[in-house]
């Protein structure tokens, strides 16, 4: 039977600049064309932290210019940078199969991600987004616009938005559907357009970023993947990471996995969120098993040669 | 058996900023949920002028800011076009869908369309886009940056771009494996993101624009429609339009098509474009028919009781 692949790409599978992007999609898309030309069925989500970041700021710089123009929604931008990025995958991505005669196509799904209007997260809004600006500037969007800041790390003021966890994937018969027709999918693209309900039918967009790697979680969880894959830069998780007695774990439970997280052993906002999708993952169901290792291993980590293997048993 | 309906829908269809856009789109729509649920197989193609402008605009104030910022290829900007227009269609068909209980889904396919690098469009570029400038202006952008400039209509300068002809929709699988798989489909978007091959595998973006009339009309031909439907501002294709003689036309043959269009009937950039594209489409295969009218009279003039069609017999 044809495993199922989520692969939820790190923010080194694009790179930070437009030419950043344009040499490290070349190799992305080469390791992920592996990965279909062996016979999984792949899906696959990535970040879009930079590319939405750019996209914001020059919407406010085009306002700065001219204050009568409308603010441009996050929620919009999160769908211009799904455009952006997936453009460019799918463009590479596809010619890697062609030139493989895989008979595989591949597709981006513009992908919104329901989110719960009452998720804490709302009250506390904390993820940093866009330009930095001085305290003055940011007080003063702050009254104008009712947006939240915060000072960042020492480097100024930003605007800050809520980082509510993903329910639900609003375009999951849409990534079935091309599944069974044989494609490769891109979905969920810089965790998904963030919506709520309001009343049984309309979604509405939300300010808000959702983690990607929560949201790939959820994705894999929907489509009763197999193998649910955190890209990243580096091959395995590790204890006592940048110390002299670091070392690389090749299996853990999601016991384990906890324990580890009591001790403080991975980063807020960088390891942590993987290890926590990944035993949420890995819980899920019976027979799940979520892998972390960085994309150069991607194939040998998926033929268990490498990486950190997430699983109950 | 069920029909297969190509939709190209007009600028009206979206209105010219995103207040605008947010009523239109509902309207809109709910046109289209109309035909999705008679039963009909849906494309929906759409333009993209006022939003790629903005888009493009919104990059060249982020770079006035800082000119060592990288310029956004026009490819990428139609690309976010796609994105965030597609969410909105896709945002409230979906909405319309579901509250029908059609069982039917929607989504949007980031379509790319080749086009041929010797198209002479590319030798006279004469499509405006984005901001207007002074001469001065213009003339150092030409200068600096190699794109072509030309004045506008006594409004100013603009860049201007080739707008060559749609050989061929590259995603054309996807969006048969969404038909296939109870989907109606936006695709397309802005006339599809202008590629062209670089040898056998390689598809490269090219500052252009393809006429949306003309890319859903490849559309229509490639999906093997049986009608392929222009939406605009009028009800129907009218000779002597404007004047007191002015005269809607209920159906027309490609040789009378041609005959007004030698007499000038048909505005260029406005009319002509639609009535070209009807004309193609009719004669690609016995017994298609194209159909031009307005939104708010598409399940009318599709059942056969107002609009212009255009046929061979």
């Amino acid at each position: 039977m044809t495993k199922r692949i989520v692969i939820a790409l790190g923010g080194n599978a694009l790179g930070k600049t437009l030419h950043e992007q344009m040499d490290a999609v070349n190799i992305t898309a080469k390791a992920i064309a592996d990965l279909i030309e062996e016979g999984y069925e792949v899906v696959i989500s990535h970040g879009n932290g930079p590319q939405v970041g750019m996209i914001q700021n020059a919407f406010a710089a085009y306002r700065r210019e001219d204050e009568t123009r409308e603010m441009m929604p996050l929620s919009m931008c999160v769908a211009m940078s799904q455009g952006y990025i997936g453009y460019d995958l799918q463009n590479l991505i596809g010619e890697e199969l062609d030139r493989r005669e895989t008979g595989m196509h591949i597709a981006t799904v513009l992908t919104q991600v329901v989110v719960d209007p009452n998720d804490p997260a709302f009250q506390h809004p904390s993820k940093p987004i866009g330009a930095f600006m001085t305290e003055a500037e940011a007080k003063k969007l702050a009254a104008e616009k009712g947006v939240d800041v915060a000072e960042d790390a020492g480097r100024g003021w930003r605007q800050v938005v809520a980082s509510p966890k993903p329910k639900e994937i609003v375009e999951i018969n849409t990534i079935r559907a091309l599944l069974d027709g044989r494609h490769a999918v891109i979905a969920a693209g810089g965790g998904g357009i963030p919506v709520v309900w309001e009343g049984k039918y309309h979604l509405k967009g939300v300010p808000a970023v959702i983690d990607k790697d929560y949201a790939s979680e959820r994705l894999a969880e929907q489509l009763d993947a197999d193998l649910f894959v955190i890209l990243t830069a580096v091959e395995k998780v590790a204890v006592n990471f940048g110390k002299s007695d670091e070392r690389g774990l090749d299996t853990l439970t999601p016991a384990e996995a906890r324990r580890y997280i009591a001790q403080g052993q991975f980063a807020p906002g960088s390891m942590l969120p993987k290890v926590e999708a990944a035993i949420r993952f890995a819980e899920s169901e019976r027979g799940r098993t979520a892998l972390i290792t960085k994309l150069e291993r991607a194939k040998d980590g998926i033929a268990g040669l490498t990486g950190t293997r997430i699983a109950t048993n």
